[in-house]
């Protein structure tokens, strides 16, 4: 079986290939060849991986890779939200037309390649016309409040279509707010959901823009790379003729977020987080989804992640691998 | 003010570039210059009209016109659905690519132009996740089941998002299946819904291919004119933030459409129309909404055409004016 993983050299996408690489095999099937389509080479332990084929460079330069055979594709490239509001045209090439080029390789191709898209909560908003609801669920009238979402969404009714004419098998599966994400903050406004974790497990001192009621779906990066395989791996019958689907989230308050960082490792890490308000964040934040559900991913047997508590070990045990920065648990007293 | 109506040439765009051009204002300001462009030219009065230009060929080529500058333009262009799902590359293009190739031209002319879409009932389809409600409104969930209807929705999406940006004052209005359209019959799998009206009023026998319990919004040419122009009219702030609206429609059975042509035109017209059944019709228009709502474009004081019957009136009344085939009301006897 030969796999695609755009975007493979992503924080997500790097953890379903290795996740891919380690099973070996997909939907009942062994896995020959995964080739990763990013703007970046992937982390050193994909590439040296002999089934991995490596192809760096802008998407919308790879429609002859697309065009070549595959059976599984995963389609996780895209700009991020943040990108995308600064540089409008950047959003359109790469999250509307790298798209395309995609679908059309596969077209072209004629062997009806299996795809799962990497959609997104974002494809949700409040509206005059429709508030947003307080649980945005798999029939919540989509209002995206960003070019990001609104490309997302743009994409999932292309790919609905690509697959109901019979080109592709696809289904697009929304992502909730990754976290906890390792790194560096970035200019996104979801940044903090990762940063009030991460930064004081370093010993870093850090700021919390929102109120600790904000309320916001999230999901560990290991539950959404489940997330992606098991949508992946469902029948077309199972996956009903309406393709886009929210994956499960855990609905957590900011402030639960940090008693659970408080119970994991303890009142002076959690003291590191203090609460300083930022209107600009505060003011995005306030548009988006207090929470989620996922009735057709709970059917496909997907869970949100067990517990806040649960997601923060989960990135302690990570941060224990190798490879991982040395000082990211610098602040843990253990 | 400068105008622009592309698919100007068209039935609908036609009809709106006779009245804008009869009131000679549109939004309190006077019109200076109307520019059709289209594939075809549009009809002789209209081109003899000195504030008239015309522009014929394909939108894809039209980038520089676009960007010269309208004050409002009313994008009516599209490939019709059943060209579509036979072509479905000149889906893509024509009503995919052409719309960006128009919204990127407005948006680089740099005077936020008001633009009113016209998008199509066509959004809406059943979906095993998902059944068709009785009656679509403008908050039930969209899922196309044609490229036509994916394409118009994703418009509607885009356009939202130049809007979003202040790159263009845009609105989509869903229009309601029209009837009665003159002419030949089309390969429309709704082409029948206008047949069953125009033929026997032209003294042609034809066939009406679904039960008389079918039941389906449409709207009259003059009616989805007005709604085009109310829409484009509306305040920013009446038309809400979503900005994809349904006209109104006026939900029909097939039965009554006839028993309205028999209480005009008498029982001999009634019976040039026999029931037989076209089962691949039938399949298709089966998946069609049986009726529509339009809350927000009745708050913005429209209303669905009266009766059936008066749209029959209507067609009869156009049929007799200069410029129409003199058979179209051979049938009638008056």
């Amino acid at each position: 079986m030969k796999i695609l993983v755009t975007g493979g050299a992503g924080f997500v996408g790097a953890r379903l290939a290795r996740q891919l690489l380690k099973q070996g095999r997909l939907d009942g099937r062994s896995i020959s060849q995964l080739s990763i389509a990013d703007m970046f080479p992937p982390p050193a332990d994909l590439s040296a991986d002999p089934r991995v084929r490596v192809h760096t460079g802008a998407l919308l330069q790879q429609s002859e890779l697309f065009a070549s055979g595959f059976d599984a594709v995963f389609h996780l490239a895209s700009a991020v939200s943040g990108e995308c509001e600064l540089d409008f045209e950047l959003g359109l090439r790469s999250n509307l037309d790298s798209t395309r080029i995609l679908l059309e390789g596969l077209r072209r191709a004629g062997n009806t390649a299996r795809l799962v898209f990497a959609s997104s909560v974002a494809v949700f908003g409040p509206d005059a016309a429709n508030p947003l609801p307080d649980l945005v669920g798999d029939n919540t009238l989509p209002s995206p409040q960003t070019s990001y979402g609104t490309h997302k969404l743009m994409c999932e009714y292309l790919i609905a279509d690509y697959t109901r004419k019979g080109f592709i098998d696809g289904r697009s599966a929304r992502l909730m707010t990754v976290a906890v994400r390792p790194g560096k903050p970035n200019g996104a406004a979801s940044s903090f959901f990762s940063g009030i974790i991460r930064e004081p497990l370093a010993g870093v001192e850090t700021s919390c823009p929102v109120s600790p009621d904000v309320r916001h779906p999230v999901s560990s990066p290991a539950n959404t790379v489940q997330g992606l395989l098991t949508v992946f791996e469902a029948s077309r019958e199972t996956m009903g003729g309406r393709l886009a689907l929210n994956l499960p989230g855990l609905n957590v308050r900011v402030g639960d977020m940090l008693q659970a960082l408080e119970d994991v490792a303890g009142p002076e890490v959690r003291q590191r987080v203090r609460f300083e308000r930022d209107e600009r964040i505060a003011g995005i934040v306030a548009n988006w989804p207090r929470g989620s559900t996922a009735d057709r991913a709970l059917a496909l047997g997907l869970r949100p992640d067990a517990s806040f508590k649960a997601i923060i070990e989960q990135y302690i045990e990570d941060c224990r691998q190798p490879g991982c920065p040395a000082d990211a648990l610098r602040g843990l007293n253990s």
